[in-house]
């Protein structure tokens, strides 16, 4: 008798129909001896519904407020879920996050969960009931609501699932699982069968959104085996799990690409001790990510150092301003942005032990007439900036090369 | 510096510019000087889109689930109303019965408030901020989520407001306040300034729905003065206080009627002991409530007793089967069941002191040429059965004959 976690989005609890289903389908599960979590989304397009409220008051509601009226999609839709249960002749009953109780810190609209009470849940679902648990949602320690953020109820899935004990974390969504890259751009994109918590990390991070990065993250931390497949028919997605568990190392799991950065390039900045910490300080200080980084030294007639770096699109009108105070403290005689580019990565443990990885992407993107404008490395993951224009050519030219297209076992 | 509950209902806030309006309002009150809690329903018409959602997915909702539901309506109303206060340039925090805490019983969907902690409310209004309460919610002993039932905000402002020792209790709603008659049907209806609890009690159970019943009482039991009024005009609507502190007390206040009931004639019932007694258990015992009880023995050929009581149209279908079963026990010759009756009320404390009111009563309706079908008599209230058809006829001719047309003063 197994203890699973079984996680439905938005879209798998879209319509009373499709609620009708996960009851179903939650109740396979339990007939088949098993104890039983659910966790739900609200329903697809309910959050936005009530975010918009909230704004057509206020411009910039408070995070609060905010908090107190996303919560309530997740609340509809775990009572109506265990009503649906009830209604197939089951047994459930709904717990909300202050009922849990699942403790958060207090960011409002981006909580962290410090700590699960799991016994609310066990005497549920030790009594035959299934306990369906609202996603997204906390409280913090005055008993405010928050909520974790897009993409919550994966994380609320995986915490209550490591904090119980759960035998698997089932994330069911509107995809078959994970592929080893956007089938969209690549018609031989595969899914993946197995795959390891670092790579999911890496290639989640890079763009291929299933699964919200910090379920990942979690789910490593406590050990606790992911499965993410279909909502709609019952065909195995793709297992998450420990580096042991994979049956077989592949040198490469997947090919991402990320069209969410631009390029920012400082021209001839000062070149003295000091001035990229500063940089990156003042970028620091007004809460800008910077993701890759390139330095370099020109030599000739003006000896002068370039910096450039990547940030996320979204920032940018923000940063803009600051760009340009950033310029001046550096010296630098020019920033150049580049909105026409994207991230290309290969992500695989493989690259760990196999030399000549970093090579063989150079080459491959090389004999597509594909300019690399900057290299970045980690472990397990080689990700080159190249023009958008590229993006298709690019991920098919190393999906096929690195041997993704055919099946792996 | 008077400590206020304000409530508004599901009109008040029904869309955002009204929720504006509130915000507004509330903020004036707060800056006279006072200290001020709100209390929100959910915005008109999204209970019934709620309970809806619920019905959608199984005909009958377990109770529990329908109230995590429902509670959803007010906890959005009350951020809302906490962002429009913010809006304003106000402080402001909503907060939901769990947090308040607002402790009731278990009876899901109508359960009765048993505590309410002020400790956060006065945290909040101590600070400056405008407390805005969830009208209708509370939680249970488990933690579980719980309604009051329909109207269930009006309870939540008066045990509040007894709760926390407020110097009123404010109700706005959409119309001016306590009319002497339904103005619909009596045009020279008037509005009336001062009405004792007592006397509000009995028009509010007779029909003018203007305050849920229930508030009415935890208002007298705890002496919390009520004011109804508009939630579109600043004008003074109606204080409902105790008896001492009207200025003159009038013989007749108010003048109600109710279309929701039927009568029940059971003819020649057998005439020993106990047969009464076994009527109205055999009711009981099905829930079933009874109003208006009136027995008689007629004489002549072959003596027998009639007992004739009226009882909730909308309890019929279900008493039906049970009506037979009653007969049967009785020895009832038979089961007359009459539709088309109105029981029309006058009510006032003046009552109890001036004599001959009831003669004036049956007088009047005499003279219409109305016939009473039965009677009954409280201290301060007086009802008759009469045809339905007559209803406009005879609210019209007591309200004229007890000289409501004219200004109270």
């Amino acid at each position: 008798m197994a203890l699973y976690v079984l996680k439905f989005g938005g879209t798998s609890v879209g319509s009373i129909d499709r609620i009708r289903n996960v009851a179903r389908r939650v109740l396979r599960v339990q007939a088949e001896g098993h104890r039983v979590v659910v966790i739900v989304s609200a329903m697809s397009g309910e959050t936005n519904r009530l975010l918009s409220l909230a704004r057509e008051v206020t411009p910039v509601p408070a995070a609060r407020e905010m908090d107190a009226i996303a919560a309530t999609g997740e609340q509809v839709a775990a009572a109506l879920t265990a009503l649906a249960i009830q209604n197939e002749g089951g047994r459930a009953r709904s717990l909300l996050g202050h009922q849990v109780r699942i403790q958060t810190d207090g960011a409002f609209t981006k909580a962290r969960i410090k700590a699960i009470d799991g016994s609310k849940i066990f005497s549920t679902v030790d009594a035959g009931e299934i306990a369906v648990v609202a996603g997204f949602q906390g409280v913090d320690e005055h008993g405010d609501i928050t909520t974790l953020g897009r993409g919550g109820s994966d994380t609320t899935a995986v915490a209550v699932a490591a904090a119980i004990g759960a035998d698997a974390c089932e994330i069911f969504t509107d995809v078959d699982g994970v592929y080893t890259t956007d089938p969209n751009i690549c018609p031989s994109a595969r899914k993946i069968d197995r795959i390891s918590y670092e790579e999911m990390l890496e290639l989640a991070s890079l763009g291929a959104k299933v699964l919200q990065i910090r379920s990942v993250e979690i789910a490593m931390k406590y050990s606790v085996p992911l499965h993410v497949r279909s909502s709609f028919n019952d065909s195995e997605g793709t297992w998450v799990v420990a580096e042991e568990s994979a049956l077989e190392k592949v040198v490469v799991a997947g090919v991402a690409y990320d069209k969410g950065e631009v390029r920012v390039h400082l021209v001839a900045v000062d070149d003295r001790p000091g001035v990229s910490a500063r940089i990156f300080e003042m970028l620091a200080e007004k809460n800008i990510s910077v993701d890759m980084i390139i330095q370099n030294v020109t030599t000739g007639v003006e000896p002068h150092a370039d910096v450039t770096f990547t940030m996320a699109k979204t920032d940018l009108e923000r940063a803009r301003p600051y760009l340009d105070e950033v310029a001046r403290a550096s010296g630098a005689r020019e920033v150049r942005v580049d909105e026409g580019i994207t991230k290309v990565s290969i992500v695989g443990l493989g690259m760990r032990s196999h030399a000549g990885v970093a090579a063989k992407m150079f080459r491959i993107l090389a004999d597509q007439g594909i300019n690399i404008q900057a290299i970045s490395t980690s472990e397990i993951k080689l990700s080159c900036l190249v023009a958008s224009k590229y993006t298709e050519q690019a991920v098919r030219a190393l999906h096929e090369g690195f041997g993704l297209s055919k099946e792996r076992t």
